[in-house]
């Protein structure tokens, strides 16, 4: 960026410099002090998941959350099999296309716009196909802005006797979660840019072991194998390779994005030390601000409040005929301010993250330098229709 | 690292700070001044790769030089078709095992240990076999060292109408390579972290135009569909997304590790004022350096002079019994140079990368610090059996 900028893209997210100055650094993967780092980065995750060392995994996977979303399903789902999706906006759409492309069996189930997703509907849609396998849920929806009650529909599902994938890429680390108390939970995928307030280019998934094991050969595709990401973590080395120093914890498949790993240590300090539910109120006063703010400059939230998530804010685009989002977005980042320049709703909006190393104090400059901008565009008609 | 270390691990490389100095800023992906070096370091890797804008495009790829491996199979091998496979070392045994996993099936070609794979003994088995639709083949085998050499190869593949899939991960941007000479070639594969001198994160394929537009659902992957990434890419927008600003080339399907991008834009700045050929001649030093170096400390390389490539040197293992590699490594490390803690090759050996921000006299202080790493271990029977 040209100057100090604020990223309120819903991720990646503003990170703190400490955190950023581990990225400009060489580190060898393999090499037993950064394996160190790397164990130790999986030891201080697990518990953020709610899970113990004996029963559950943390497995890395290079890329972005998507990808460990899709080793998720590809992991825990058998080809062919069936799984029950939540359409509960655009992330639910990206699930049940990687799901569709991977050879899984989506049936899909209609939550209508602006509602959370409804357990009875999601038990009934259960007790109606005893083959459906498995429930996959978008935690936060980042299409949205809206928080579907995870723990709650997976414990519902797990009375039925189903198992449950949960999307968390944008929620893990501010909303509750313990996999512990979830038995029917098989994996929770996040990544490393959002809510944890690090660099982008790491996912995981914290998984039950005995669940990995289980699932062997369902992948159908190596690099997106969890159960072999977990194989190769606790010591069975890579095949095709023989190895004189046995793997041990920390021993990396491929080659892993070590800067964003070492980023990531520093990142779990800060939120070790500013703890979840902190986090999570710190996030949620960021939206508060937000949220009224753009009230009073008389645009339209897409949401109620009492709907409104901490992460994500969707705004429906001014009914003024000289609204133009790439110009808004222009005209933010001039006043030190990014903002996603394209929508994941069913009508035009502007959206809005409120994660990262920011605070109400920067919420409330952005509104500002959005009024400004609304202003300097001429936009009087500022009300929209929400989606 | 403790203090300034110098990393002879095959990758991730040492880098320059400059190139280093780019990863601790936050950027935002779809930014349009993001985009801009998003594109431009996609056109600055076309011409490395001998292709041209109407006929080639750049596949980028979140993760490791593995991901893009596996996307090539699945995106130009059709699911339960055939590939034709020289067994070169432990990455052509990589590839065999992601392509089975992947639902490919491989015919593996034996090629002796020490050997350049035989041109003659490919045109046999794909004489031999009408139904093996491609020849895949890795460029510099990092197993052992040796380069093969894949424009013969693949013209060979071409002239009797077989596709060619090429993992060019350790080999991209210093081996010669055309893509526009070899109409055979589908896709070749690497890696932002090997000879192009910038950080891990990021991988790519350069591909024929016309033949990802002719492989579209092959891939069995979202994730893993090179043909998708270019359908995003070339404006074709995300599936399941309305967007209000129109994908434009830079665009991004998922959130790429846009740190290492800004990185590779650094790093190709580099590239490009040293050039290939003076980059493989400066990596070809490096490996002679070291080469000779070893030979007069007693050791024995794994292969003749007259086969060793310039990107990786595996060393047979002392046959002293106080050697042991870990603590050979460390005590290298404590001299300021890491190296591979495990060996890929079927006798014990130790490797060193000849390849990333180093020169000639690197190698030669190297060397220097394993001589005396031998003393300090007491390793007076030096040489050992190749591999």
């Amino acid at each position: 960026m040209v100057f100090p900028m604020k990223l309120l893209i819903p991720g990646p997210v503003t990170t703190h410099p400490s955190v950023r100055a581990a990225m400009a650094e060489d580190y060898a993967p393999w090499d037993n002090d950064f394996r160190a780092v790397y164990a130790d980065v999986f030891r201080r995750l697990l518990p953020i998941a709610g899970g113990t060392a004996d029963r559950h995994a943390v497995l890395p996977l290079q890329g972005c959350g998507h990808f460990a979303v899709e080793a998720a399903v590809r992991t825990f789902v058998p080809r062919g099999a069936k799984l029950l999706l939540p359409m509960t906006g655009a992330y639910a759409e990206r699930l049940a296309r990687l799901a569709d492309e991977a050879g899984r069996v989506v049936v899909r189930l209609p939550v209508p716009a602006r509602t959370r997703t409804d357990v009875e509907a999601v038990i009934a849609a259960l007790e109606a196909d005893p083959s459906i396998g498995h429930l996959a849920l978008v935690y936060s929806e980042t299409g949205s802005g809206l928080i579907h009650d995870v723990p709650t529909l997976a414990a519902a599902a797990g009375r039925l006797g189903r198992r449950v994938l949960v999307d968390a890429v944008s929620a893990f680390g501010v909303l509750p979660f313990d996999i512990s108390a979830l038995d029917a939970v098989d994996s929770i995928s996040f990544t490393s840019n959002k809510a944890l307030e690090a660099l982008p280019g790491m996912s995981f998934t914290v998984s039950p072991i005995d669940r990995l094991d289980a699932s062997r050969g369902n992948a159908g595709s190596w690099s997106l194998d969890l159960s072999d990401v977990y194989v190769h973590q606790s010591g069975g080395g890579s095949p095709g390779a023989r190895r004189h120093v046995r793997s041990v914890t920390g021993a990396a498949r491929f080659t892993p994005a070590a800067q964003v790993v070492a980023a990531l240590a520093v990142a779990l300090d800060r939120y070790e030390a500013e703890g979840r539910t902190a986090r999570l109120a710190r996030y949620t006063e960021n939206m508060r601000t937000l949220y009224r703010g753009v009230m009073a400059l008389g645009l339209t939230p897409c949401l109620p409040e009492h709907l409104q998530g901490p992460i994500i804010v969707n705004v429906a685009a001014p009914a003024d005929p000289a609204w133009d989002l790439q110009r808004f977005v222009d005209a933010l980042k001039a006043r030190g301010f990014l903002i996603s320049n394209f929508y994941n709703t069913p009508e035009p909006s502007f959206r809005v993250g409120c994660i990262g190393a920011i605070e109400p104090v920067d919420m409330e400059a952005a509104v500002a330098a959005m009024g400004a901008a609304l202003d300097e565009m001429g936009i009087r008609e500022r009300a929209g229709t929400p989606s």
